[in-house]
């Protein structure tokens, strides 16, 4: 299988640098062609900016307008359509970042920002005429998974852990990107306590991800639920009869 | 007082420059004092690298230990001293932006990132030997808000909307990085179907940012748990008699 391997460490010589080394190992042995988006390296851009969509720079600059003219015309910056055209090829995204501020570093939110534009990850009308998103979109048939490593105790961010339970914290990621685009979104692979690991912790979390990742196309991934399923009413509300008294983003896995 | 004002959008011209400039109107109109970071405007750099330091480039990079020592030697770059600067003197921080992709666009997330170093933001040790955080950072007595945009409707992030709860969807910035650092946080002000006001729903807009600035000094902020309230067992847990039964992010309002 394809899978694009999106990096987001400044430093290779890091945790996440040997993690992301032994995960493609795995990967390669296990017979998958792995293509990789190390944004440092490639000196990624993560500002969107008119000149992204050959858009005048004097004229008003609505983006998600902009962005999904570019993608008709063919007048997406260069850059964009590399990374679009491996996202095309790809079976399966991994996205490993270290957890800065219970989100992704600013370079990879930005190639998020500047690769799923409209029309590509997003915003196709379906023949019902709605958009088409939420376990419909372009990415479907695809899996997600995230890998990410924080200073702190697993504890922390377990269901009632101080910083806010990770699959809560990670909604935003898994459903309002992953799911949001098509793809079906497997449970996080965290690496928690990073920055006081001995060998033998660097080792249980080498072997862990490689345990992860001989699964990665056969584990279940979690059950949201799809916009097109009459899951939700005119205005987009979850009904009343899913989840009954429910309410927060976890009404939204089935 | 002092407010500083983050604005995240690269189009002034746009919906979010427009409010931008209502509000730094009646802000100076009711006596405030303004501070701007017009982060697009700026050019603002949102890539935390080893340069940001003054850390050697050829030795391994620990983010925090280089960006605390960095503060503590006053080598950290410049432009990151300048916005800090900006922060010490704000009674309040406005963080606007356009919600893209359920958070923040690359540039503000590259601000938190860079600005909110290990020992500015957080990660003093406490008398008792903690770290500082949660309700008891740096940034203690300051408040904060988020004032963002989004082209859905307000139904799509209702407590039960298909793009999850805005209040749970803000989480990571509201709780892990305003809260975290100990800023009072202030329910949001969200503008939603952004992408097709009327000229009375832009004065709707207009008008209700403008009350909502009017008691931004006086708006009781939204109840999280203090870290060192004794809410938090010794592996950062909520006690079990604090919202019991409960789980997800929403056990930390209190």
């Amino acid at each position: 299988m394809n899978i694009l391997w999106v990096f987001a460490h400044p430093d290779t010589r890091s945790l996440n640098g040997a993690l992301r080394d032994a995960a493609l190992a795995e990967l390669g042995k296990a017979g998958h062609r792995v293509e990789q988006s190390d944004l440092y390296r490639m000196n990624w851009n993560p500002v969107v900016r008119a000149d992204d969509y050959g858009h005048d720079p004097t004229g008003r600059l609505h983006v998600a307008t902009a962005s999904s003219t570019a993608l008709r015309r063919g007048s997406l910056a260069e850059d964009i359509v590399t990374e679009q055209a491996k996202l095309r090829r790809a079976d399966a995204v991994v996205l490993q970042f270290p957890l800065w501020w219970f989100s992704m570093p600013a370079i990879l939110k930005g190639w998020v920002d500047r690769v799923f534009v409209e029309g590509f990850g997003y915003g196709i009308r379906s023949e019902g005429g709605s958009t088409r998103r939420y376990g419909d979109g372009l990415m479907s048939g695809k899996r997600a998974l995230v890998v990410t490593s924080m200073g702190g105790s697993e504890y922390t961010v377990s269901t009632r852990g101080i910083n806010g339970s990770l699959e809560e914290l990670l909604f935003p990621i898994h459903h309002g990107i992953f799911w949001y685009t098509g793809m079906s979104v497997l449970p996080p692979v965290l690496v928690a306590s990073a920055d006081r690991m001995t060998p033998k912790d660097y080792r249980a979390a080498v072997d862990g991800l490689a345990d992860r990742l001989s699964t990665l196309f056969t584990d279940s991934p979690i059950a949201y639920r799809s916009q097109s399923g009459g899951n939700y009413d005119e205005n987009f509300v979850l009904r009343s009869d899913l989840a009954p008294d429910e309410f927060g983003v976890r009404v939204h896995v089935g």
